[in-house]
């Protein structure tokens, strides 16, 4: 039977199709937004359009940018000579959270993980590749997830950079291992990157 | 400092506005939204348009609708003589699941709360008086929340319905008294429908 008319059945499943969100917690988001003003619902509805439609990639490090280059590359502040290489846009955002970093970032959107098919063509790593070629690079500090995924993505790079001649470096494992970069405290990560070891 | 780019933080402050959705779970749904294809992502903001758009209340019981009668009320099949009185939408669908009510539906969207400055003006009281008035109702099942709000808004109506000489009755406290109708299982409500006492 039928509880929801279909419209409101409609936003509550696509409510449950965002992760981590099960039947009641979309079910009371959906009459949330019934219950707010137009104005904020319909805000709410752009933001995502928005959001979509403005955000594409930084062309150098692969960031979530709304230009052409992301804030960090765009900014003479950053030290173009070392990059920091990481998994997902978000573990940039903890990554500044540290204060620690005045380098550059490349954000591969993935790491190498035969289990869900996932092969080196698959991540970006041809667009870092491109970015070490250009003899301004004198450190990459690999800062992919600490587990088997992450530290199979950091050698396989590795192994790829060091022929340039240039320094490959790992963050120490401060950082809890089996875990996920994102759940870090800012301090334990600020320790993970003094701490980093050559690879 | 700004971590985001200004359409990525728009959509998390969006999502962060949410009932119950904290910071790092606005951020993830965020990027997912992000990470969808163009078409899901704006189905998604679709569904919230055309909810707002197309649901109002049904002009009989005030549930959500996208026709001018809800398809309860519209039902040859119900029992138009007896109409259960509960706070919410959500409510009528945990008592639709218990298929044990046949008869209709009115929904006060809230209840009497002092301490909130809600007052019977502010909820649909007067819609509910303007069915009674008809001839055509035998009882009506007050069931609101168990708890002070509900119990409050139960008697206030029970009070104002008796001088028609309708039966007023509530549903037994099966329900967990101090707890939310909306938590309650389908055994559990049944049993307080059955078990309903005049007031």
């Amino acid at each position: 039977m039928d509880y929801y008319v279909s419209p409101l059945q409609n936003l509550i499943d696509e409510f449950r199709r965002l992760p981590g969100i099960g039947n009641k917690t979309a079910q009371r988001l959906a009459y949330h937004l019934l219950n707010l003003p137009d104005e904020k619902a319909f805000r709410f509805a752009d933001a995502i359009v928005e959001a979509k439609k403005k955000i594409t990639y930084c062309k150098t490090c692969q960031n979530f940018s709304d230009s052409e280059q992301c804030t960090v590359c765009a900014s003479p502040a950053r030290d173009k000579g070392v990059i920091c290489v990481v998994e997902n846009p978000k573990d940039v955002v903890q990554m500044e959270k540290t204060n620690e970093f005045k380098g550059v970032y490349h954000i591969l959107h993935g790491a190498i993980s035969p289990m869900d098919n996932i092969g080196p063509d698959d991540i970006r790593i041809k667009e870092l590749m491109s970015r070490i070629t250009g003899g301004e690079v004198r450190e990459v500090i690999m800062a992919t997830n600490p587990n088997l995924e992450g530290e199979t993505t950091a050698m396989y790079i590795s192994k790829l950079i060091k022929p340039f001649g240039i320094k490959v470096t790992r963050i120490a494992h401060g950082v809890p291992v089996g875990g996920e970069l994102e759940f870090a405290d800012e301090i334990t990560l600020a320790r993970a990157l003094q701490g980093r070891i050559e690879l």
